[in-house]
């Protein structure tokens, strides 16, 4: 990796160097206080285990607005005329990377490079920023996790874009999708996201659900085939969200799009990307849907970010929030670490203008994992977590348990063992055992 | 069907006559004013269309307790002893079941007949009622639309049924499947109900939900084996929810179970009960989960009620929203009706304490449905609103559209046909038009 | 009232007329079916009750963004240049408010004029601007329900104007709202609200609450007493809302507004404006925020709006629910009426595209609000609703519990009364009885 | 205070010593982790700052019912006769109270004695049970923080309390304040709570809420003058909660019963009791709603539990959560300490039946107030966090900020300010340091 303080001809973040490790003692806020890159937890350093990533659209581009009013950090790479801006922007965002030290990073296909409507020139400003993009990379070895499209951006995409009820629309979408994935080959992408920001309908009075999910299962076969085509061997991650903008999605959660997955056929080469936000506002907590995901063997990457159990919409803060990152990682270890990784999805808050705060932030959901990581660990290894859950459970390791949870009982077996047995005994949940046990972890 | 004001030896709603149908002008609180069980609607009765059922336990059982007190409601038909208090129930529910004039009720076991630790002295309760019930039916013409057993109430059952972490629970509630499907079968019942109640989790920590979930289909696959081997013919239900009591529940909302029905194979003998209520908890609207389900082919049946749109819980309160009735039946008539019927899973608010409010609130949810249907068929037959919503997918009827619907076309296909075509035209989604064309209906 | 079709020098609505009055027969999407302005209702007019205004923000600024994506609409108003812009679009607002047939408008200074950092520029353009529309108010006889300064958009205000902990900020918000109520007083506006977008806290660890909130009070009176000092009669509304943009906002609910106008000694001058939305966000029904505004007697007008049950942020959907515009309407008949009136702080969906939904919008809300006030007026006057309830209180309407409720018993006196009387009779709180009354005469 | 293992006949937690101190490398599950008496956190003991109080209700009452099935946990002391359960009852909690080593008790009168129709008996019953829970203060030295009376459980009140309809049910909850509060006054009870668990709405169809409202204040004074008459000098608090059991509850949050106390001039013997879950069920945090009531000047209690982000009812689950331990204490910190204390108003798990779950409840909870206490003690002494704050406010400290928050300043000096200044300088909101800074203090 690099050591250069800036990549290109200007420096965007003056004043801040690499970020150090200092621990908790320190008073410095450009430092880390937990996260150690090489420190080694259980056969594998923390940088190999968080696989962090930036993302290109809240950092980069994202200057803080919302529905009542504009952005407000005034980024100095924004020079007015688009391409211009895109190529000062790449610059700037490899040095917060190599600055920040993460491995990775992701973007949109017009986060990275302007937008058009015209074809033609919509691909020709992706293909020259993807190359300006490569040169970066192998300036400073940073990687990229994912990329994938924006499809929900563009007024065209308002009903949809693979479930729009106009296949003018849907076709012009696989434009995005089919650069998009030929972008991400040619940067070495290791995964591909789709999220369906506008697949969904606003109201249901005029949508055809059952038609438009059948024309959302075409659309990602047809991107699958071309992917493999040019020989993309990652994988495609789908990612949840219930609602927001549209008043539903079809991707809610992960139950949901596994239901999907299979019915389609697309099990194999699609996985899930788990958001943390997406997760709560679906009514689950983050842990749980990324449980569900793990167990149907498609807990591919992270999302990582948190909301704010007040509001009713993606606030996309920064995970800072130590219950979520430890149960987050206690699902990761359990099913030995992420394809994909720890993507921060996530943007300083609206009124966190001052360029430091980029990292402020970072660094604070940096730190959160990092500590997650440490404490998960330590449950998983160190305490009884694991055996108090087994034991729960032993009755179904051996005889009749057994024999019912491999099929070989029907439910009048059942009742005549169950008169013979008599009253079961009660076993109790010892829920808040669990809770404490988890405190003492997180404080030792 | 029988014309006499009463079974049995009392008469439990003295006063209370056959509910006549007066139309919207009558004063009589105890009168339809719009439900006529004869009117024809596009072919069919409302009685036929509608399918009404009244529940047992909520009805007869309830006396309206909540988590901050016990019940408020003074049935006559409480004894003091329990079977003699059963015997009398069920003479109190067919003479309301009369008067009002439903086909059809619905019960769990341990509503119908007393409890018991003891699994024969259970089984005899349940045998006994069951008669007694059956003779009740032949009585009066009355028919069981489905049975069910709790598997909620009782303390064993705190940790789950069918997905305890004990064998010993799991193979005490086949106890009850088995009695309750036997019963059902003797009363004619024309479908089975598995609402999960305890089947989810408190705690995550303590929790293996893969291993839960798979003992859950085994336990359901045995469920049906059972009952297709003593002559059952109906379907099972599902009854999703998707907390509460458990903190989160498996059966979450239609996507899920459709999912989990298909993952493991029970998908063509069990279809879905929708609950109103529990729909709105798992962050859908009624109608949305009704179509869901309809779309899966999985849509059996409707537990008929309503929440409460500021109280995070299940308040089971009668459905008296228009616009709930007709969302839903202009789903039930777009799949050709139900194989089971709206079952009024409401019960009257615990400070409505007259016998009469039982009478009240039923009305008030049958003249709902009603209009439900009414409106719902108009808008169907004599309104634009079909045509307008198949003309926003007319592309996907022939040509390029078609092709693309049927798997023909790949990914740069589509990227070939966007960038010869030019931008697409904008499509108005016209919300405001449908939803003023829907109360346009209403006040026809 | 002018006849013309249109206002200044285009046409901006082209193929539309007068929206007539054609009942719920009809079939043409761009007439009334309920609304009449002439119709009496009570010995007023339809027109006089519900006093309906357009707002200017939603109908005329708001092209249809979302967090994720611009706006869709393209206005024909927009001109490229600010002031080009707004001239075209005050020529646009008075040919709606003519066509559509409604008394009242309502403007942000920064909707109307172009907004400028520079502070002459910013009064030279809002006097420009009012005065142009007080030319087309002349013209047309249309009238101004209220004014209101935009102090949540811009940038300087992300921590809040008159909350700002920055007195710089605070300071330029007087800027904008001194220039506002000079615009109000100019066009014979009749009141001038407050809704504090950010006038509360993303987070809390940074914020002084108290300090903010004198800071908040002592603004307010300041406003008061300049508007009145150059002659302003009408009343100044707060606009409680809960939440969004900010995580928190001090104007939460009616309760809380109340609690703070007379904590500060407002309450003469001040009143509220209730908008539906805010109150379904902030935990209550839009009837319940109006009837404790009105207990208070501080309900002074009505954004007419909805919001969405299953989504957590303000969709500001036209309000076409019945049982809504029952229930505000109930509310207000009981008070006499509003100072204020019904304004559509609505906005058709992001994709209602068409210019065409704009009435289409307007149209619906204000169909379903004459249909809230025929049902609510006849429940009030033809029904037994008010007996049923004045029946309930009557124990205090004399002796013992009216003493009580002068406040001539003790605590001591209560307990020996209830000894003496004996357990109290129970009464039914005949919850379904009124449902089903509001049911029939919405059908009616 | 005693060091007996238990009082009165029998043990009842055979097995369970006194808690110790062990620090959070212990694996002892019935120790504390942090929670050490006598350790001194700025000048007072945790022991002092904290406050504990055990409530008699969850603790010793509550089997663990849910709406969904009975209770789960087999008391010892439940002896079948009522009067013989309460006596034990009383030497099971001081047993409890005085092996968990915590200072205060809470109950309500019928928690403590057996409930009875009959007034005389009702009163004979709780003047039994007082005197009993008397003895045993002075045998441990435990002490009651305050009584309350259940103004909510018996079915007479489903339509309210003190804001019931009906006279008569108003006058008989006057018998129990008025026991109540002289049991309280017998027992040295150092303050007296209402939570109006019924004191709202199940349907605003048929309540009269300005009426209710004006009998709740009069109730309110008139259990102020009695308690004052005979003797009592502790606050009165009120407890809010938004809804459930009722669809409304009138004691919404702190900011409306603030400004229901200051309506009707209780302000000065009532102040605020505030639990966790209740303020999150009305859409606030805890430390918000804590922060608004410090902020009035009226907090006075605490009642320590949390609820559940997922569920919308009131979990009562034990406090765990660090950061709302944190909250919580920087609030109660700033202001000097509590009048009152932090009562567990919380209970295990439906599913948590082993008698030793409710020592480990109470000790994680415990813990956790305990390190939230050193957390937010070092954040405000040790770290930059207040100085940050005040940083933030410090252009209201002197001049032109100072004259106006001194009310010195009106509308057009505030204008001409802003434009002789220019536009306002950018100030960061620093959301993320804060977060950050709170994560480290947690961690060191």
């Amino acid at each position: 990796m690099s050591t250069q303080p800036f990549i290109g001809a200007q420096e965007y973040f003056p004043g801040i160097g690499a970020i150090p490790y200092e621990g908790t003692g320190s008073d410095n806020p450009l430092a880390f206080k937990v996260y150690d890159a090489q420190k080694r937890v259980g056969g594998r350093t923390m940088r190999e285990h968080l696989r962090f990533a930036v993302c290109y659209w809240h950092t980069f581009c994202n200057a803080g607005h919302d529905p009542f009013g504009p952005g407000t950090r005034r980024f100095p790479w924004e020079k007015g005329e688009p391409m211009a801006t895109a190529e000062a922007r790449v610059d700037a965002a490899f040095e917060f990377f190599t600055k920040l030290g993460v491995p990775y990073y992701c973007f949109h296909d017009i986060d990275l490079a302007p937008d058009a409507d015209d074809v033609g020139q919509y691909e020709k400003n992706l293909r020259h920023m993807a190359a300006m993009a490569g040169e970066r990379q192998r300036a400073t070895g940073m990687k990229l996790l994912w990329g994938t499209a924006n499809l929900f951006s563009h007024p065209r995409y308002m009903n949809g874009a693979a479930t729009n009820p106009d296949f003018a629309v849907v076709s012009r979408a696989a434009v995005q999708v089919k650069a998009a994935l030929e972008a991400t080959v040619e940067l070495g992408g290791e995964h591909y996201v789709f999220w369906g920001g506008r697949e969904g309908y606003a109201c249901l009075h005029n949508t055809d659900m059952k038609r438009e999910l059948e024309h959302f299962a075409r659309f990602l076969a047809a991107a699958r085939d071309y992917g493999r085509s040019i020989g993309f061997e990652g994988k495609f991650f789908i990612e949840p969200k219930p609602m927001e903008p549209m008043k539903h999605q079809y991707d809610f959660d992960s139950a949901t799009v596994a239901g999907f997955l299979h019915a389609h056929g697309l099990q194999d080469d699609f996985m899930l990307n788990i958001e943390a936000n997406h997760a709560t506002l679906s009514g689950h907590t983050f842990e749980h849907d990324l449980q569900v995901a793990s167990d149907h063997g498609l807990l591919g990457s992270i999302d990582a970010n948190r909301g704010n159990a007040q509001n009713g919409w993606d606030t996309d803060q920064f995970p800072t929030e130590l219950y979520d990152t430890v149960g987050a990682m206690l699902v990761v270890l359990r099913q030995g670490g992420l394809v994909g990784g720890l993507n921060f999805d996530a943007k300083p808050r609206r009124e966190s203008t001052d360029m430091e705060d980029l990292f402020i932030a970072h660094i604070g959901g940096m730190d959160a994992f990092a500590r997650g990581l440490e404490v998960a660990h330590a449950l998983l290894t160190a305490s009884p977590w694991e055996q108090w859950r087994r034991d729960r459970y032993a009755s179904f390791d051996t005889g009749d348990g057994k024999a019912f949870a491999e099929g070989r009982l029907g439910l009048a077996d059942l009742a005549a063992l169950a008169t013979k047995n008599g009253e079961p005994a009660q076993a109790s949940g010892k829920q808040e055992r669990y809770e404490n046990l988890l405190n003492q972890y997180l404080l030792r």
